[in-house]
């Protein structure tokens, strides 16, 4: 007797966070591209959707913690301000990262970094051993600078960053890469998007096996 | 009548910022070690008084400050929260930098970062063509990775720093380098702390010569 | 009836790469404490073959290559002069790769990058998508800075590196870790290696999941 | 009555050193946008010699050196191979560098590397505080990364690069800025060239200030 159940991928939970936090960033307007759970940015869109089953995508949004500083840090410094502790376990419940990097001065702004500071704290390490992409957007080298940094944190945090594709888009270029509210118009810059995240998911779905 | 001499050196202002909001933290004790001027951190201590004729120096405090966010500036960019305004007359007052940062995962901390970006902002920059030291502690390379982020911040913001000595305590290690306040209490690490700063005057009394 | 015989872990083949030419070299000395392959820098040693079933561990010589230049290439980019060819062949073979990097002036050697270099040119990208991990030994950081440098060097390469542990040998401080011929006599270090060694292998077999 | 002599800013020495060992190689080209001084390389340009008044730029050549090896050094470490010798020879009569650098893989060309280290050993450290400028063509950032690279192991050297103007030409980008025997034809970039010399030199200048 047959009936061989069709195995699919198993579905993996992407957090995605934007380091800006302006209203109308194109950062927040990247996740909004991909985005596949309704959230406070606005409205889920439908390229991942449509694109890539077998990614879960939500924003995790990093605009209500407090600054970084162990002396907030309770029960032997595994214990934290109520916003920092549901990020955490929002960071801790996902598969894989994909992270939104403006580039401020040469590197990561400072709310991303109190960000994946907050979560390398205390004995459970959020972000280790998990995969994870950074798109950025910007002038010059379209936020190349940032990523770099960002990589190089990520050496601590255990990270295991995609190499390739990189998506560092040159927002001031023509053809227009964004409107008015941050929202991502460009074909191509969406189809580069779509590849990072595939290449995410593949790379995310080798790491997950374990020794045995 | 009278012959009066000698010209002294002018004095030059040094802001020195920590990266750290811990109150204990080693960083505000490095601050501490030199300062000149009484401080929210506590009592002024003796070293650079003593040590290093012509040298000002102020604690120029961060932990005030609100998150960089564009959306928060206004005037076409150049209003800023009162805070952050206080905050950028300061680091526009002094003549070089001398900044106490610690490695937060192998980066400049999210508070530091988020210092640096405010007063980078707008048509004035209170950075800019400036110069600046770093002085670290941590484990490991006594936070000297944070020390190479800082420096490629600094390209952008238009900083010169010095390049020797470098001070990078490594804080585990014995001798004690800090008491339980974070004041500093080892004879060479203060030895190797005011060559940092006699090496930052001479690099800023170097660069005051503009062209002519 | 058959009986199937247990399913082994595969055996992988380790490229170890020294980025020193001198002839007593620490970082040779590391290569030859991991080497279950005779080779010309000395006899094999005892480490891992003992203590790391399924690693094949061969030095791949760098100090033959002629410095990088494309006008060297034939055949439309993708034919080398002798030497790179049969370097480019043995990197191709392998799985993974172990980095014995100096560092030399806050960055990897000359000669290490010369051979990075050659052996990304052309159609066949022979690091691409395999795992790596770097070893270093020197003064103050150990050799810290090196790594950063080639960690950046291999996005570009496409490998992954192992994020933990890190081995900086620090060379200069007690107890001794080389003898005069460069042999690694330290057995803390000596533990530390076999640790990274286990690191790159398990992360090698995971990266060896493809998508299907 | 007087004679007030004019008086007229020194004459600095830049060495401009290319990384790239090709032929027609856009940053031999770069150089010879600005030489004035006759070389192997080409005919001088007639950049900077109507430009830049007080600047006398030679190109000094890396292609003859050997590969790093400490081996390779006499005298207690004070004795070079005769290429060796010359070449730090013209590196320590240079008032200040301008560094034509290829990106190899994020990073600089192991033969820039190489001169970079031969330069730095010895008791006389032949780059130390002096100041420099970096160039660069090639795609996507048109050579950033190497010259990040580049900065850090600067920092080593003892190098003070300048911050502003950053040139780093996006060399296959419309209009083309190289002929095909890399000679620089475009003249937005060679006015860009020529603002980081002044910056060079009067940034050069305030160096040449020592304490007193």
């Amino acid at each position: 007797m047959e009936a061989v159940a069709a195995s699919a991928k198993p579905t993996l939970r992407v957090a995605a966070l934007s380091g800006s936090l302006r209203n109308n960033s194109w950062h927040h307007g990247l996740i909004r591209a991909v985005l596949t759970v309704p959230c406070m940015c606005g409205a889920a869109e439908e390229l991942c959707e449509e694109c890539i089953p077998g990614l879960r995508i939500d924003h995790v949004d990093i605009s209500g913690l407090p600054m970084a500083n162990p002396d907030l840090e309770t029960d032997g410094g595994d214990g934290f301000p109520p916003a920092v502790e549901a990020f955490r376990d929002r960071v801790s419940a996902a598969d894989c990262f994909l992270f939104a990097s403006p580039e401020y001065n040469y590197s990561v702004t400072g709310s991303l970094k109190n960000a994946l500071d907050w979560a390398s704290r205390g004995t459970h390490k959020c972000w280790a051993d998990k995969a994870a992409a950074i798109i950025c957007a910007g002038g010059d080298f379209g936020g190349g600078r940032a990523s770099l940094h960002l990589r190089e944190i990520g050496i601590y945090l255990d990270l295991h960053f995609i190499n390739k594709p990189e998506l560092h888009i040159r927002a001031y270029e023509d053809p227009p890469k964004f409107d008015d509210k941050g929202n991502l118009i460009d074909a191509q810059a969406k189809d580069r998007l779509r590849k990072v995240l595939l290449s995410l998911q593949a790379f995310a779905l080798r790491l997950q096996r374990k020794e045995n």
